[in-house]
């Protein structure tokens, strides 16, 4: 049996390539006492992914030769522990590759979804990512006017939704008039600005009468740069990612840091979803009530093949995903 | 009688110099129903006063023309009103100026103290900005360290003796030799580094083996950049100020924000210290505890006659004093 798996060959300093990547056959691993044997289903292509590879952050930096670390939906192959059965779909911190060991405590059994792929978008990292970070971090009253980056990206998406279910005045910041459109007509937010049109920052203040309450960042840069202009006095600006920081050997800092911290009071704040696991069960729940009412709808954007994950995760990072990225590796269990 | 008051002629775009400033004779106030006609005795000099002349934030813009604004310890020489007592000793929002106006019911009795200039010190809103910034926002831990800028200063003075008294260990950051020597030796800093001399991240980083568990940054610009470099995860940035990017057109923002801020979870909050007036009396009872105690020394610099105020401004802006920096206008009472 052939084990595919893609290494990252060398490390990126500006803008990522396939040429970093590179496809490999790695021997089938052996499970030992109280591990597992899986087989990827569908991984998760994320934005952090780049972020991992500028050096260590709040997991190991990859070194070259390494495989690329993820988070995966796998079938149970194998099973030396009493905790999982054969056929078990799990979660499981995996890398990009068609088979993996794990220590049995270590994998997530899933709950039965109609669809492999939710579990990997709102009932997954992205959509816990936005709960934690909205309802978290955020806090948001009804009322109160919401921005959020990438908004027409998963989790920004997923930020949107909450945001409306919970009464606040949504405005996104995506991409493009396809991506506007989107965010607005399919996903309900209130108004959506295209960053790259002229005039941001007047659309953006037009579309926000009372001001910004809580921005919801996904790219930092320039447009954190815009937004903080137009924040509210004791606003929350939600520090979720950067990616518009990741690609770039000069990165540039918003310049009106920290003086409007200051003047406004502001409370900036990075979180992981990590930090927010014991709150899980809570935010499941809240996510699951509002996809069965309709307040929240789904998209996943699935790229299939291995092979084509180095593609997947470089168009990402140039925006050309709707709704949530996958890779989809193995097909569902029969 | 004459009432000299001084007035921001125009509004510096860059440096600020004497030549913004104007001396002049304005009308002897004269209080209505309800109001207490005030002498002023002592104002506060601020890095804030440069702030506002940049524009609204939570005051009024001042335009050209506006007497500067001050918090002052004035007598009352006149009182219309039941709740203040001629020869009363009052802190008010005032303005750089001999004689002013006041509602009775906006103007702060003062506590009998040893020196009136304790009052805008330790007693005063620098005590109580380090105070509710470090303890109220920094939520500091026994044994955590704190890195604390423009440490020689008032605000850092008191910031760093809170800090020691609350058990951390203190690393500050100051201009030149000497100011570092008042912080370690006077101070009881455990140590102070020279961001004028080479080498400032390696020696504090040297200084913080543990690493920077919480920032309370006066600065902003380079010193808070290479400080986030040191920050720990789930570390905390007391925003209180940003006196490195208050003279210049071209400011610049921190190059790691808001990367650091996503990757090691870090919160940046700003604060004024009038969201915290209600915790203002246990506040007041720690300094007062600390300063018997003598784990707190005040040292006010003095800066004789109202018609020196603009240079005291800007000698602050430039760094030139040790301790809190006052305007003594006029003599204590007899």
């Amino acid at each position: 049996m052939s084990n595919r798996q893609i290494v990252v060959e060398t490390l990126p300093t500006g803008e990522l390539t396939e040429g970093h990547f590179k496809l490999k056959n790695a021997a089938m691993p052996e499970p030992d006492d109280g591990d597992v044997l899986l087989r990827t289903i569908l991984m998760s292509i994320d934005a952090a992914n780049r972020a991992w590879m500028q050096g260590a952050t709040y997991r190991a930096a990859i070194n070259p030769g390494d495989p690329m670390p993820t988070y995966a939906i796998c079938e149970v192959m194998q099973s030396n522990s009493p905790r999982v059965a054969v056929g078990d779909i799990v979660g499981a911190e995996a890398v990009w590759t068609e088979y993996l060991t794990a220590p049995a405590h270590k994998v997530q059994k899933m709950p039965k979804v109609p669809r492999l792929e939710n579990l990997l978008s709102v009932f997954g990292i992205a959509g816990l990512t936005a709960f934690h970070g909205l309802v978290g971090v955020g806090q948001p009253i009804t009322g109160e006017t919401l921005v959020v980056s990438a908004a027409a990206g998963s989790v920004g998406g997923f930020v949107g939704q909450i945001g409306k279910a919970l009464g606040l005045r949504v405005v996104g910041i995506a991409g493009g008039p396809e991506k506007c459109a989107y965010a607005t007509e399919e996903l309900g937010f209130d108004a959506c600005i295209d960053y790259r049109a002229s005039g941001m920052f007047k659309a953006l203040k037009a579309a926000c009468p009372d001001g910004v309450d809580i921005y919801f960042d996904n790219v930092g840069g320039p447009i954190l740069e815009t937004t903080l202009a137009l924040m509210n006095e004791r606003g929350r600006v939600v520090c979720c990612g950067a990616i518009s920081q990741y690609e770039t050997d000069t990165p540039t800092g918003p310049r009106n840091l920290p003086g409007l911290v200051v003047t406004k009071r502001l409370r900036m704040e990075g979180f992981i979803v990590l930090d927010y696991v014991a709150d899980n069960p809570k935010a499941l729940r809240a996510l699951q009530q509002w996809v069965q009412s309709g307040q929240i709808k789904t998209r996943e954007d699935v790229v299939e093949g291995l092979e084509n994950a180095p593609k997947a995760l470089i168009g990402l990072l140039h925006g050309d995903n709707t709704g949530k990225r996958l890779v989809r590796v193995g097909g569902d269990p029969a």
